[in-house]
């Protein structure tokens, strides 16, 4: 058997220098759906968004925001994401960033801004102003808060999505903490993908959104639901440099260890966020090895995970070898089929050229809830991993069902 | 409300110096599931086949006729793809070769060989003798045997799809008639894609080839059901020269309608298989227009087609205009949703920037059993068109509860 490879989710506390706050403005039909996030200083500042030509209001807003290098407080909404809304969406957007400022007693230039839910519907601004109003009035640093704060940017998630990491820097604890939701990847059935970091190192936003880049490209960027891309996907870090640990420079020991601790919560968010794809029953990891370069194992386990095939065999507990080859063999990237291994949770199907003999262990390695498939292509050193779920009735259901 | 885009059934007559034949094997649960196809003479011959890089026997073989130019039969069977089987399915593709010419009384090299239907098990080549001798035993030019042919090559399908065209050539009728099976794009569960045509044109093997590569592209590789790719997918096309219209040479005004007439057989094909993609209960076909240029064009009909939110949606009869707008943006081409004009068969739901207004004839447009989305991107003048099919519990069900 192969490691076990998702992450154990735990309450999430937040490093020095942050509070949250969550409210409700009544976007969703019920709960909280309004989130603050305030920093006791000014913050550096890295975000990553969406790459779709069709962006959401609150991304536009937010990545000047991104290019200022600080900021002091975030908002956020679920149930709508402020997308397709044209002008009255920047001017929303906005208004929302100048609320949290004045709460914040600072500039709406070091808000950002992030929404999610149902694309091409005006916000509804009466209900937000009130959903902020409340997410400040009960701004906490307390765990209780931060979990508040996990659940009211929730849209089709099951459950909320929380990470951190502790290191030890110049003999003091710097902390990374996150919150996140993600089930899908496109709003019109609410299901965008945010990240809200948060940590008490003190970093120059430069450095912070290269090492924050880095991590989204080998986290976030691995995850497939559906091959769709939401209009929202937005990852924010605010550092507030309250550890006391000194500053970290690039190059560093220091700067080595917080890079590997972000992107230690990046991939944990990522798998939660896989695990809890839309009517997902398992979790799929797809690891290709034996490739000549990275991005050949990139493109050939993406393939496999993006499969539609694949990912209904996962679901039918069926170790469907020839599926997962047919898609290497499409990737568009060297392959062999004389040089392949394939394994299941550890479970051998196919070994150069020919099916493993048939084997009960095979079987009973579909059932686990979670799957490991393990692609060597034998032709080479490198290798990469893609997260996925299984594509079951439910996905289907939620998607179907939903009228515009 | 746009054109009718589905073709109609029609029975097949091959043209003028083919026969077949179709008998059980048992491969299949039932039926037949061996066809044979015999040209009166020699004919020119030209095939396009999978570019996966797991290819099949079948595949691996009919590539040496392809390259030879000359075909006088064609031997297939269902129910065994003959696909990761090693030296032995090599083997045993040759044998049906050879089990074929000597019934023709013509080399193997003339004999194409196909397979379609589970991965990675060796074929029962007494079960395929005995179904090839069955097969030529009640071979026959009449619209009754290409009726049986037409149903001994199917797996999946839920119906057998046949094209035909008649053009005048100097004063004499030329003939394009074909028989084709496909409704997913993989074999573990019997989907691979087959189109077997047939002509009476006089026309050398390189002008043939050349004709049938630019029909494949524009039609087959138009056709998405599942986005995978299957290790048998060929096309085969003999020219028996039969039709005493003259050869048809490259350049001349009789060549251009050649062309023509067989792309739309391969269109018409193309089309059913959408149509009768697993588990469809819907024919889409996605029209991009105004793009910059084709590739573009083509690049976001495909998102679109690809997007199993898109796919969900149209199953659920939700004119959800935001997942389509989604696909395009993130289709990696120029897209800009202020210029863009989206509408389902005829009806506009988003004209640039802002939803259209909500309309009753909206909903009403999404109930049809064939749904058009026409996205005009207003950047260009180049167009392009992808066909697929809706994404609903049965294709799940299907690929899910199938076992290897």
């Amino acid at each position: 058997m192969v490691e076990c490879s998702m992450p154990e989710m735990m309450s999430v506390v937040f490093p020095r220098g942050f509070k949250v706050g969550a409210g409700r403005a009544g976007l969703k039909k019920k709960g909280d759906d309004v989130m603050v996030l305030l920093g006791e200083v000014d913050c550096s500042a890295a975000a990553v968004f969406t790459t779709n030509r069709l962006c959401a209001a609150p991304v536009k807003y937010s990545r000047g925001v991104r290019d200022g290098g600080l900021s002091r407080a975030v908002v956020a909404n679920s149930g709508n994401a402020n997308a397709a809304t044209g002008p009255q969406g920047l001017e929303d957007a906005a208004e929302m960033a100048r609320l949290t400022a004045s709460q914040a007693g600072t500039d709406a230039g070091k808000v950002f801004v992030a929404s999610t839910g149902v694309i091409g519907t005006p916000l509804d601004m009466d209900r937000v102003r009130a959903g902020i109003e409340a997410a400040w009035s009960n701004i906490d640093r307390s765990e209780a808060a931060a979990e508040a704060a996990s659940r009211a940017i929730l849209t089709l998630d099951t459950r909320p999505k929380t990470a951190q990491r502790e290191i030890d820097l110049f003999g003091r604890k710097v902390r990374i903490g996150a919150i996140a939701k993600g089930a899908g990847m496109l709003s019109p059935k609410m299901a965008t993908m945010l990240a809200f970091i948060t940590t008490d190192a003190l970093i120059d936003a430069p450095l912070l959104q290269e090492s924050l880049e880095k991590a989204v490209e080998r986290s976030f960027n691995r995850v497939t639901v559906d091959g769709d891309m939401s209009t929202n996907d937005s990852v924010f870090l605010l550092a507030s440099g309250l550890s006391e640990a000194g500053r970290i420079k690039g190059g560093s020991d220091g700067y080595a260890r917080f890079d590997r601790a972000l992107f230690d919560v990046c991939l944990d968010l990522a798998k939660m966020m896989a695990a809890d794809g839309e009517g997902a029953s398992k979790f799929v990891e797809v690891r290709v090895t034996g490739a000549v370069d990275e991005a050949a194992a990139l493109a050939a386990a993406r393939a496999i995970a993006d499969s539609k095939l694949v990912k209904t065999a996962v679901f039918g507990a069926d170790p469907n070898w020839g599926r997962v080859l047919a898609a290497a063999g499409y990737a568009g990237v060297p392959f062999d089929e004389e040089k392949a291994v394939l394994a299941f949770n550890g479970v051998r199907a196919f070994e150069r050229g020919a099916p493993a003999a048939p084997s009960r262990d095979l079987d009973e390695a579909m059932k686990a809830t979670e799957i490991i498939i393990e692609l060597d292509l034998g032709l080479g050193s490198a290798q990469g991993a893609i997260y996925t779920c299984d594509l079951t009735y439910e996905y289907v259901r939620i998607n179907a069902e939903y009228h515009t």
